[in-house]
């Protein structure tokens, strides 16, 4: 819709105070989609420095890396917010194979990555029968074949969920905590069905976590194909023989930094504003859409009012988390120091779910305040975003409601893509569009504009 | 959102009858994207069959495949509706480079793609000097220097336009009428900027037309990083040299076909409602999005509605038309039929927007039919949509309006990936995505369903 139909059909509508609200995102539109730099940021973060695990010698050049991307956005100053990260490492080759169905031996290899924080398997791998398991509740029932096997659960994503996220939540618990729950029964290792719906085989880590209670087996995700092909191997034949080798481990913990800058207020300085996503990715892919998308969206927010000369009321904060996949320790750090400065945060905006086009902002705020947001929602839809909904944020602000109350926003991308990528070797640079990155920014723009101009 | 939550959320807004349609949607939405078979109908036609421009053997192939297809998802009849298509043939591999910049002689390769319909330059080629326009307003003011040169026309895409398909009607003229336009002054060839925002090179084809007063001079379209190289090589040297071979030629016009499948009506079996997309597609690539989606998105709302063993009112129609992109001269045949057989039209629907995650439906009908349609706009938001507008419908159903006066509609998916891969070598199967392809389906069977309960 360009600037003339807007303001056309909005007159209608809106009152006066909209129509100027209207042609100010639309000035901030027309900047972002026709000269931003979000997605050229993306292609240096993603070819120039990859992936960036929280404690690696990449995450500390991301660190640098964005350091200047803000400075050259146009921040009014930068600082870094040092904190202790985790320092998992993969530590070599994942590799697994089906030796042996039945008596017979055999000889196909698995494609597997370690679960994030999974301790590995020691050089000469697990070699065991397979247990393969449709569900925590099959666990309980036939918890007696468990010991001495190796637990494969092939628990998928429910394909009839519109919101490939619910599906997500839903399987996710096998991923985290599948491991343990296994132990506890005596397992020496686990397998996983990876949380896609990929038609691909690509197997995708993410972060898992033991209950100290129980030994702290290996872990890992298979691809779906070849969970598939393992599931019904395990029910053709009488028994199914894999072999797995990782290789985690954890160093001592790091030090790491969330990445910060400010654009101070010009009425409301000690009001601050905060907009951001997480620096740290996974080790096997360029954390494109998790959460290079996140990060150069926040940098080109800045850039983006700063080119057309806004003054902020409130303080605006941009900021790098600096670990959220294995830990959430940026966002932890980044609420205790508002807490214990006894900082006021009013507002905080997170893009962590994938550079897709926008469709809406989820909230976890009052319904009043809500209602507030709602009133401006006119204002997104010539830029696709319509969906305004209770619920949502993001892991690296969730602490600041926690400690602070402070009202959330996470952006909502179109989400049917984004596990066909996310957590896997394919997460890259190629798989992001341009436009859809960039509309991302403009709504997260014209929010951060609204909030500071009103209020919550 | 999952059923039962579903009902629970629209028992207060919607009346009995809406609750029903929303558990009809559902049940819907569960088997075809649980279950459904578009995507590897779209594999099939692909990987199997690959472009099929009208009157090629491809074409041929294809409607072999969709009549097996129409009949596989549980037609009661399919029957070959035979329409004389044009034949273009592109004859050749273009080629094109840079061989002279000023006095010095130059070896630059330029990626070209020769506009469909468009004739070839012969054997030997064309050899000229380029001149580079910005604008139709250009040509005009320096049409004395037209004659004996390549007309280069590098009007590009406003990328500040929201919807990509307002930039492809403000600049597609330069690819549907600049060959004729520069003939008029004398020009002996003509090359166009791509019809694209897309990062990489990849020319982008498409139709032209000639207007018959002027000579019929080669047109072909070139990649974005080329136009932009050759118009700043342009602006840089008194003289930029380019030689080009393209080999299109018509031969005699040939015999194709719309495949149409039925499900009679139980109520009203001579009003029909027709559900569509085209057959035809460039020879350069897979024709995935354009319009292999909108085929098996047909195909599979036949399948769903069939599956779940609706019995419309209203007889359906499924037609894959046999020509759009060149001549339009399936969806023109189809309506003369209907017409000649008095046939009640009461409502179609297309998909050739691409197999995107779709956001809503545009129509062409009275304001009071859309405020029907409206309506039942809580019933798609659970699926994506939200976006139902005036304005829309399909280059196949068209003619049925216009003949008719039969209401239409064209699904909506998100648009700003389209114009990446449309009519580019890179519309090709793995860059349509299975869970939005099969999103667009359900919201297509809710519509059909929709307005055949109810009518318009």
């Amino acid at each position: 819709m360009n600037k003339l139909l807007l303001v056309l059909v909005a007159i209608p509508f809106f009152g006066s105070a909209q129509v100027n609200d209207s042609i100010f995102i639309k000035k901030t539109s027309d900047d972002i989609m026709g000269n931003g730099k979000a997605y050229e940021n993306l292609r240096v973060l993603t070819k120039q420095i990859g992936g960036r695990l929280a404690g690696s010698p990449q995450m500390s050049k991301a660190e640098s890396w964005g350091a200047a991307a803000l400075e050259a956005a146009g921040a009014d100053t930068v600082f870094m917010q040092p904190c202790t990260v985790p320092n998992w490492n993969r530590g070599g080759q994942d590799k697994a194979s089906i030796v042996k169905m039945g008596d017979k031996k055999e000889k196909r290899t698995l494609d597997i990555l370690a679960l994030g924080n999974s301790m590995g398997t020691g050089k000469k791998g697990i070699t065991a029968e397979v247990l393969a398991l449709a569900s925590y509740a099959e666990l309980e029932q036939r918890f007696e074949e468990v010991k001495g096997r190796i637990v494969f659960f092939n628990y998928g994503f429910n394909p009839t969920s519109i919101q490939p996220s619910r599906s997500y939540g839903d399987a996710g618990i096998y991923r985290r905590s599948g491991a343990s729950r296994a132990a506890k029964y005596g397992a020496v290792g686990v397998l996983t069905r990876s949380l896609t719906e990929a038609t691909d085989n690509n197997p995708h880590t993410g972060a898992m976590v033991y209950n100290d209670s129980f030994p702290k087996i290996p872990a890992a995700a298979l691809g779906l194909k070849d969970a598939d092909f393992l599931w019904s191997a395990c029910k053709r034949n009488p028994s199914v023989t894999v072999s797995f080798t990782t290789n985690g481990s954890f160093l001592p913990d790091a030090i790491g930094n969330n990445v910060i800058a400010e654009l101070k207020g010009t009425m409301y300085p000690n009001e601050f504003i905060t907009i951001g996503g997480h620096l740290d990715s996974w080790d096997v892919n360029e954390g494109a859409h998790d959460d290079g998308a996140g990060i150069v969206q926040t940098i080109e927010v800045l850039r983006a009012l700063k080119a057309i000369n806004y003054k902020p009321q409130r303080t605006l904060r941009f900021v790098l988390f600096a670990n959220e996949e294995n830990g959430g320790r940026g966002g932890q750090k980044y609420a205790e120091e508002a807490e214990a400065k006894k900082e006021k945060h009013v507002f905080a905006l997170e893009s962590d779910a994938g550079g897709f086009t926008p469709r809406g902002f989820g909230f976890t705020m009052s319904n009043e305040k809500l209602q507030k947001v709602k009133g401006w929602g006119g204002l997104f839809l010539p830029y696709g975003v319509y969906d305004l909904r209770q619920g949502g944020g993001g892991a690296d602000i969730g602490p600041l409601n926690q400690k602070l109350g402070t009202p959330l926003a996470g952006l909502s991308p179109d989400g049917q893509r984004y596990f066909d990528v996310h957590h896997a070797r394919n997460d890259v640079f190629e798989n992001v569009n341009k436009r859809e990155l960039h509309l991302g920014a403009v709504n997260m723009a014209a929010l951060v504009y609204l909030v500071d101009k009103y209020g919550l």
